[in-house]
C-alpha cells in the first residue's frame, strides 16, 4: 500500500483527554500508523505518495462497534413495537430458521456498507454461518472479531461447538489479520455450564476468547436464579469463563459484586444503550461500572432491535442515558462516551496494542470528520460536538488497515447500489418463505 | 410561485396511521397543498411549471419542532457535562447577559441553516430581541412561532411585557403568514402570579397565546410548592393561565390531577427529551398523557443542551425512553412518535388547520426523505424507518409554504458559508468580552 499522509484540523488520539493534536498530521506507513503529530513534525525520510489534506476536518480513531449481528439487517424494520419474548418467538426467530448463508453474507454486505459509512472500522459479530460473514468482511476491507453463535443443548450444541472450532481454526488471524474470531456461546440461559466448560476447553487450546451475552433482561436473572441459585456472572465464574479473555454484552442487571467479578477479571463488557432501551431491557449501570474500573465498550447490537448500526447514535445515547439515570448532568462526559467508542472498545476486544488509538505503531483505522455543517457549528469543543452534536453523515473518510476504503462518502470496496439491491430482494424472498411456511 | 408536483415513492399524510399512499403524488398550487393522491390522480386542469420526480424518496409533512431557543446554537458545546445551575449561573447566564441583537440575529440564521437540512418546516421560540429572530426566519423561508422570553419580576419583567407587546403588534402574521407569536413567560417561578396576570389579560387583547416553562425539574416542584403549597400546572390554572391556548414545554414532573390539567385545556405540550436527558431533568410521562388524550409535540430545547436541533434523534429518543421508561417495548411505537413531531406539533402550536399533515388545503410544508441509503435497506415498514432509522442527513428536499427551500441539500434561501463564518466571529467575540468581564 501506497504511504499516506492525512493533514487535518486537529487529530484526536483518544490517547488521554488532552490528546487533541490542533493542526495535526498523521503519517501511514502500509497498515501502520507511522507518526502522528502537530504540522510538519513527520520525519523528513517519509515521503507520501499521497495526501489527504483536509483543514476543515478532525481525525479520530474509527469506531469499535462491540456487539452486533451483522446480518440482521436483512430483518430491519420487520417487527418493531413488540414485547421481546413475542418479537423473538413469532417474528424474528421463524425468519432467523429460514436463513441460509448467501444470505448471511448479503445482509452482512449491507452491514458493512453502513458501518462503514458512519466510520466503525472494528466490529465483534456474533451469528450463523461465519465462513460467509468472514468472507464479506474481507471484501469490505473492515476489521472484525467474529463468533459462531451456539445454543449448547445436546446435539444442537456439539455441532455448533464442532462448527465453532473449524471456523476459528480457518479464520482466525485471516483476511489478511484483519479478522479475528472468539467462541461465541450465546447465553448463560442457553447453555447450560456442561456446554460453557466445553467451550473453555476448547477456547483455551485455540487461544481465543469468548463472545456471550450477560445478563440483558430481568427474565435471565430470574431464571438463572431459579434453576442455579446465584446472578449470571456468578454462574459464569463459578464455571470458569472468566478465566479467558471474555466479551460480556449488555450486562444490563448487575449486583455489586457481579460488577467487582467484571472489574477484577478484566471482562469486557459491551454497551448497548439503544437496543437495551428499544426492547424495554434496562439500563446498564455504565457509571459505577467505570469508577470501579471496568473496561466497557459500546454497541449497537443487530439492526432489527436498534434499528441501525450508528456508533454517533450510540455514543450520545450511552452520555445522556448515564446522566439521566445517575441523575447528575455531569455524568458520562463526551471524552468518557467517546473513549468508550474507541480506546474503551479495543480494549473490550483484546485489541488495545492494535487499535482504538491513534498513536504510532498501532493499525492505521482513521477517520475523517467534516466539521464544516451548520449543526457543528461554532466550534467551542470538539469532543462535546463529536458527541453531542455530530452525525455518521459527517464521516468524510474512513481508513482500515492503512488502506482508503471510503472517500468523500463514496465507498471504494464495495458496490452500494448491488448491496442495496440484492438485500432487498434476500428480504423479499425472505418474508415469502415464510408466508409459505405459514408466518407472519 | 410556481404550480408544483412532487412524485415520490410513498406519502406519508400523517393523517393517520393508514395514511400511506404508495407511489404518491402532491399537487402544490402557490403556498398551498391543491391536491394529494395516487400516482396520475392529480385533477387534470392542474398543470405544474415544476415536477419534482424522485421515486426513491419518501414525502412527509415538515417537522415541528414545538420549542426551541433559536440564537443559543452561538452557545453550542460551549459548557457541557455540568450540574444544571452551575451550568446556568457560570457559564450560559454571564453569556446570555452579553449577547447583542446582532449576535442573536446571526445564531438564529445558524438555527434555521441546521433546522432547514435536518426537515423542521416549523419552530416555537423563546428568546430576546425577537425581531432580529423575525428577520432570520422571513430571510430563511421557515415558518416560526415566536415569544419574546420574559422574567417577570419588577421592573423588569415590566419592560419586557411592553416589548412582547409592541413586538407582537408588529409581527403576528408577518413574513406573508409565516411568523406568528405568542407571549413568553418563562415559567412559573421566574414570573409570578400577578405579573402572569397582566400577561394572560395582553394575550387575550391581543388574541395571541402563550409560550412558557412547565415543570422541568424537580427543584421548580420543591420552589413552587414551598412558595403557594401547590403544583407548578395547578398554580397556573388558578392563575386562569390555561384559559388561553397554552404552549407548555418540558412537563416532566406532573401528579395525576396536573395531567388531568393539562388534558382538560387542551394545552399543548412541547416534550424535550434529550435535553431532559443531558440536563438530567427526568423523563416527561408521555405515555400515560397520550392515554389520557393529551396534546404532545416534540422539541429540541436550544443547542446548548442537546447539542443539536435533529428532530429525528428527538423522535427516536422519544420512543425509546418511553419503552425503557413503561418497561414495555410496545410502548409510543413509530407512528405515534413520528405523529407527534408533525401533526401533533401543530396542534401543540395551535396551528393544526395550517399544518402538520399533507392533505389537501393545508399549507405546503413538505421533506422528501431519500431512502436508497444502506441503513435504510430493506424497506418494510415506512414508519420504522423514518423513525428508527433515518438520520437527518437523509432529508434531502424541502418545501415551505410552497416554496422549494432547500434540494438536493443544498438551501436555495440562506448562504451557509457565510452563517457558519458569520456565527464563528459571534462566537468567538462573545467569549472574548466574556473574558474581558473576568468570567472564564
Amino acid at each position: 500500500m501506497a504511504d499516506l499522509l492525512v493533514k487535518c484540523m486537529a487529530v484526536l488520539t483518544m490517547d488521554g483527554e488532552d490528546g487533541i493534536i490542533k493542526g495535526g498530521e498523521i503519517a501511514v506507513r502500509d497498515d501502520i500508523i507511522y507518526h502522528v503529530g502537530p504540522a510538519g513534525s513527520t520525519p523528513g525520510d517519509f515521503t507520501p505518495e499521497r495526501v489527504l489534506d483536509y483543514p476543515r476536518m478532525v481525525a479520530m480513531p474509527g469506531f469499535v462497534n462491540c456487539h452486533t449481528h451483522a446480518a440482521m439487517t436483512l430483518f430491519r424494520g420487520y417487527a418493531d413495537d413488540l414485547p421481546l419474548m413475542q418479537w423473538l418467538n413469532e417474528k424474528i426467530w421463524p425468519l432467523e430458521a429460514l436463513l441460509t448463508p448467501e444470505d448471511i453474507y448479503r445482509g452482512t454486505l449491507l452491514c458493512c456498507a453502513e458501518m462503514i459509512r458512519g466510520g466503525t472500522t472494528t466490529f465483534a459479530d456474533m451469528y450463523d454461518a461465519m465462513g460467509r460473514v468472514a468472507q464479506a468482511v474481507d471484501e469490505s476491507g473492515m476489521r472484525a472479531n467474529l463468533s459462531r453463535g451456539m445454543i449448547g443443548f445436546g446435539a444442537r450444541g456439539e455441532k455448533a461447538l464442532a462448527e465453532s472450532v473449524e471456523f476459528i481454526k480457518e479464520w482466525h488471524g485471516g483476511a489478511g489479520g484483519r479478522v479475528t474470531t472468539m467462541f461465541g456461546p450465546h447465553a448463560p440461559y442457553t447453555c447450560p455450564p456442561e456446554f460453557l466448560k466445553k467451550v473453555i476447553a476448547a477456547a483455551r487450546e485455540l487461544g481465543v476468547g469468548i463472545h456471550i451475552h450477560v445478563a440483558e433482561t430481568k427474565d435471565e436473572i430470574k431464571e438463572i436464579n431459579e434453576k442455579y441459585g446465584k446472578t449470571p456472572v456468578a454462574l459464569l465464574e463459578e464455571v470458569g469463563l472468566f478465566e479467558l479473555p471474555v466479551l460480556a454484552a449488555h450486562c444490563v442487571h448487575l449486583s455489586d459484586s457481579d460488577m467487582d467479578i467484571l472489574v477484577r477479571r478484566r471482562v469486557g463488557i459491551a454497551h448497548n444503550p439503544q437496543s437495551n432501551m428499544k426492547l424495554a431491557s434496562g439500563v446498564a449501570p455504565v457509571t459505577r461500572l467505570l469508577e470501579k474500573g471496568a473496561v466497557v465498550g459500546l454497541g449497537t447490537d443487530g439492526a432489527s432491535s436498534n434499528n441501525n448500526l450508528d456508533m454517533l447514535e450510540e455514543i450520545r445515547t450511552a452520555a445522556f442515558l448515564q446522566k439521566l439515570y445517575t441523575g447528575d448532568a455531569s455524568a458520562l462526559p463526551a471524552y468518557q462516551a467517546l473513549y468508550m467508542a474507541t480506546a474503551g472498545g479495543a480494549l473490550a476486544l483484546g485489541m488495545q496494542d492494535q487499535i482504538g488509538r491513534l498513536v504510532s505503531g498501532l493499525k492505521a483505522d482513521i477517520i475523517l470528520m467534516d466539521m464544516h455543517k451548520p449543526h457543528l457549528y461554532p466550534l467551542f469543543d470538539i469532543y462535546a460536538h463529536i458527541a453531542y452534536a455530530a452525525s455518521s453523515a459527517d464521516v468524510h473518510t474512513v481508513i482500515i488497515d492503512g488502506r482508503v476504503v471510503m472517500e468523500n462518502r463514496r465507498i471504494l470496496t464495495l458496490d452500494e447500489d448491488a448491496i442495496m439491491a440484492r438485500a432487498h430482494k434476500c428480504a423479499e424472498e425472505l418474508v415469502q418463505r415464510s408466508a409459505n411456511n405459514g408466518n407472519g
